[in-house]
């Protein structure tokens, strides 16, 4: 494979995850492997996860609305995917392409078998890989619900974590250690480029990270590893939390992963001791952190809250050569 | 357009339409439009036309289902078509296909964009076509629900006309003479080969002769019309009906239609008296009716209960060229 046509493994969920893989189609990647938090329990994904047993199809979706073709029929099937029923009835607010991962995975045998077959009919640029083949569970410790800030309460669910007005301190799966989808490990393996995050801390980026396989295969692979930090605090779970605040989360629930950069946005203001700090913290993941202009910037000339996946695509090659 | 190539167009509904569109595909024919009914108001396409205000999609479904490719990638389609959810919430009981339709129908602006995007998707055999562009209903005269059996009662919506403990007289359309969809004249106007039913007659034959668009290009084309009559009453609607009512009630609801043949089943008992009775009810139409073997014969040895597509395609090719 030559450099021009790296290898991308991007692991994630969400919004964030589809700026990463936007990112990945235009550094032209020969191969991309979106693998996918599968811990959702909000919205249309937690309601057929519940009424079907399902593996919450939502993360899976967009991940492959990212990749889908750019042709006309790619964008037929990307706006057919993404669309959601309005009203106020049974079907309202499901996301089609939800409902077909719903019939396929019942039909084909699997999720992953149905993640295969849409991403043909799709001309996808890419595989969509759910980290795991079943549900999963977050739970988390979270502080600060109870008078005494002492006392730690126990948050269990994806939205139950992400809207609790607590400090969320630890999240864990369940249940716990689960077996990983193996075409997740050969995506890691084979990667020449393997990114985490950006996203919701404790929802998309941290579950990947509590799959032990998942550790072992990030510290195998002969990949660049990447964390790309978000670009400001979230709402809700990380509300207020440090970049070196992220970093340390993510040390923290991954103990003993190797990383080679954190990619973090230039364009924040940062004094030189913070700088510094960052670095020191960096360091003790074995990585470097490395500035670079990814924001958006909109039509406004104001800057937008989302990686530009062209910037991004540049930064990561940049990285990946370095 | 070589014999060997002729433009079959299919009017009916449901299971009926289904196994002559198989038989239209087994005479290789050049072209085939499904003509489809949109009075149906049971089942998933029932609670999706009432929650989404969308033409009901199941018979759409059907028409499409049959028209798939036989390859791999359309054996998939297909089952994931006509895939229904199980268990007892909110989903439970819809086919996949209706809720693909009911998507594709609101992101491509209408439900005939919606099905030729999935014509094209699943290599289609053919075009489905709704045969007005919205949502009928069928309502009926009744008799024989109250003990005076000289008292006519109405009776709304294509399951609870196909229910009724009575016996239906006449059926109109809500609202009526509706509309025609342009498709529908269209490829009635060039078929080599019109046919008409079998199916419930009065949910999905009947309805397609309501339309006055619809007679009226049917008395122009210069195609063979040919009236496909069902193998045995049905349950319900005609439950008990005889093939020389099925014919009436058809010339009766449909004033004016010429019809070429009326193709009944050779493996009806009848007696001489009973065919000199249908010929001389079929001729008041214009139409001669031709017995043909048409009978599906099941893996024991016995009769089935559907048309056989291959005997149905031998026996349309004869009437055609006859």
């Amino acid at each position: 494979m030559t450099k021009d046509a790296l290898h991308f493994t991007c692991l994630g969920g969400g919004h964030g995850l589809y700026q990463t893989l936007l990112a990945a189609r235009q550094a032209r990647a020969g191969h991309i492997d979106a693998v996918v938090t599968v811990a959702d329990d909000g919205g249309s994904s937690g309601r057929l996860r519940r009424e079907l047993a399902m593996i919450p199809p939502g993360d899976l979706r967009m991940a492959l609305s990212a990749l889908t073709s750019d042709d006309e029929e790619g964008r037929l099937w990307r706006t057919m995917l993404q669309h959601r029923f309005k009203g106020n009835g049974a079907m309202a607010g499901h996301a089609v392409g939800n409902l077909v991962l719903a019939g396929l995975s019942e039909t084909t045998g699997g999720m992953q078998a149905a993640l295969d077959v849409l991403a043909r009919w799709t001309g996808s640029a890419g595989r969509v890989i759910p980290v795991c083949n079943q549900p999963l569970e977050i739970e988390a410790d979270v502080a600060g619900l109870d008078d005494d800030p002492r006392i730690m309460r126990s948050v269990r669910g994806q939205v139950a974590v992400a809207t609790t007005p607590g400090s969320v301190r630890r999240v864990r799966l369940l249940p716990p250690n689960p077996p990983v989808n193996p075409a997740a490990i050969e995506a890691i393996l084979n990667a020449d480029v393997v990114t985490i995050g950006p996203g919701s801390w404790f929802s998309s980026v941290i579950p990947h990270l509590l799959v032990p396989d998942v550790i072992a295969a990030l510290n195998e692979t002969s990949a660049r590893v990447i964390v790309i930090l978000n670009l400001s605090p979230e709402a809700g779970e990380t509300q207020g939390f440090t970049t070196e605040r992220h970093i340390h989360l993510l040390s923290q629930h991954a103990l003993g992963l190797e990383v080679d950069h954190f990619l973090a946005d230039a364009n924040a203001e940062t004094t030189p001791g913070e700088r510094a700090n960052l670095s020191r913290t960096a360091a003790r993941a074995g990585a470097e952190i490395s500035y670079r202009d990814v924001r958006t910037i909109l039509a406004d000339g104001t800057m937008g809250l989302t990686h530009d996946p062209e910037k991004l695509a540049q930064a990561l090659l940049e990285l990946a050569s370095s």
